[in-house]
């Protein structure tokens, strides 16, 4: 990261560096990357704004959370060849301690959903809609965002529970891959300048919950459909991650507040950390046999080549890109 | 009710009227009133806007609970000089089915506090701080509006569960009384042009639950002083009732739903209702012994006759009011 963006982060907030690789202390290993995860969360830790989380300093390597394979080791614990998640962040090989890392099983699914539906995005949407939302059989459950990694997540695992599920996305191409794909129920655009009267043709029972993970004009428009006790868990608000400042007026604060209660509604804002201990076992389990058996599916977005990964980054906070976005920085040894 | 109110309720939307009273028929008695409750939430019912009730139509008689004495029968359920609770508003006398109204035992407490710490006011404080707040020993809880009748109980309820109370008030002499009078470890004047500091002050450890019964800008500063994972229950917003558009911007919603998600803050509005069949009589009994051993103390603000109500209720809505403000519409049999 070289400089720290104002909105958008354009070309000139990055730098790529070539460094000699130290050598390898006891106890680390060589990692290459093969995938990196890029995050809607990593723009807000670029900003030096409070967070739940030190934002990143200029200078620094920008942080990820990345699929590798060990070159090297200096560790009993790791061999050549492992396959492993680590957080190496966007950088080709990094020097690491072998316990900074979890071990990947390449049989049990492609690698990269260690990034995805089977890592943080999934159980992001897991978490959140299931200790928050609780979405009830026959409750209608509604996402934005809902091809990225977590919406989709959210959308399927609702209709598991036995809920309506109703994705908004960008694009006639989006809404038709949300029903025709990923099983959703109804899909609304976002984009139509009908959207306001097809989220209410697409949630005749009103809505029950709605996973906020973009923010921005979508949200009014949902608010407007929430019934008596909705519950709305707040996982991101990508629309807002670029912004510089409040946007002007009228003051939307207080009518919200209004309908918190009189509607008696619950928001939640959460990160994922604070339910891995209690569930994270529980969502491996049950995501890796809904991804085996169908009922949840996935999409990704892979660029090639770290060069590559700026471009790929906005096109994932403007939702350009579809599904899970990740940079293949290098080959993927289980694609011969 | 003579007209709807806008902004905030002048005489022009109150008219006293004499008419005769019906004659008694089978199962029914007749109340003559004794207090009259006057709360925020009759604000809201007077507008037409959508709310958790059906508004409340001009010409009707203006609604509320009463403490009332029973002055003829025709039911075996009652007998003259039964001192109950009904909901027959703001008039002397009334006559209604005997199944509507519940008894008071003049015993336990003065008839009045069926409307205040024992009443509606009392659970609203008791099940919102417990049910949603749920502070736990040694955690801060903030109350705005602390010398009335909500305000108050929340931060000796919380002072019984071990947390730290700190009261918003309006003024030298509440601010005293919150101390002084009803336990609390701090006040903090919302009119002093030093509110933001001293809140900070009074909040060393920050923010854990604030109990919001007010909106408006103390929520503003309160806000600056939440804490990870604090809890908001949200059981009133008497700024905004005399509201009649949304405030000019800047927009504060997105800034709020960011410490929303920053802070996985969990915002829940609620209507005293919900938790009725669950908790009610643990409140009863609870709340008694706390009024009785001192633990939870009160005061009423009690205006005399019945053409006084408008007067009274626009100081409950505007703060001047301290405490369960009241009016006595007649005299009080248990007061010789």
């Amino acid at each position: 990261m070289a400089a720290r963006p104002v909105g958008e982060p354009d070309d000139s907030v990055f730098e790529l560096v070539e460094t000699d690789l130290p050598e390898l202390a006891e106890g680390q290993v060589l990692l290459r990357t093969v995938y990196l995860s890029l995050d809607p969360y990593m723009r807000g830790r670029m900003s030096d704004a409070k967070s739940y989380a030190a934002p990143w300093q200029v200078g620094d390597v920008m942080q990820g959370a990345t699929v590798c394979e060990v070159v090297e080791s200096r560790s009993e614990r790791r061999a050549p060849g492992d396959l492993v998640l680590a957080y190496t962040g966007w950088q080709t090989h990094a020097v690491v301690d072998a316990r900074h890392m979890r071990s990947i099983d390449p049989a049990a699914a492609p690698i990269s959903t260690a990034v995805g539906v089977l890592g943080m995005p999934g159980f992001t949407a897991y978490a959140g809609l299931l200790q928050i939302g609780r979405p009830q059989p026959g409750e209608t459950v509604v996402v934005a965002a809902a091809t990225g990694p977590v919406g989709s997540a959210v959308g399927q695992v609702a209709k598991v529970k036995g809920a309506r599920a109703v994705g908004i996305a960008g694009g006639e191409e989006k809404c038709r891959a949300l029903t025709e794909e990923l099983g959703f129920d109804a899909a609304v655009d976002h984009r139509s300048p009908t959207f306001r009267e097809d989220l209410a043709a697409a949630t005749p029972d009103g809505i029950d919950v709605y996973f906020e993970n973009v923010g921005g004009p979508v949200f009014e428009a949902v608010a407007r459909r929430l019934n008596k006790f909705a519950r709305i868990p707040v996982c991101g608000l990508v629309a807002n991650y670029n912004a510089t400042s409040a946007p002007e007026g009228p003051d939307r604060l207080p009518g919200f507040m209004n309908k918190v209660l009189t509607l008696s509604l619950t928001v939640r804002g959460f990160i994922q950390d604070e339910f891995v201990a209690e569930h994270e076992a529980d969502f491996q389990r049950e995501m890796a046999a809904w991804v085996a058996d169908g009922s949840v599916r996935y999409r990704e977005h892979v660029a090639r080549g770290l060069e590559n990964a700026p471009e790929a980054f906005r096109g994932m906070l403007s939702g350009r890109n579809f599904g899970k976005t990740l940079v293949q920085v290098g080959d993927d040894p289980t694609q011969a």
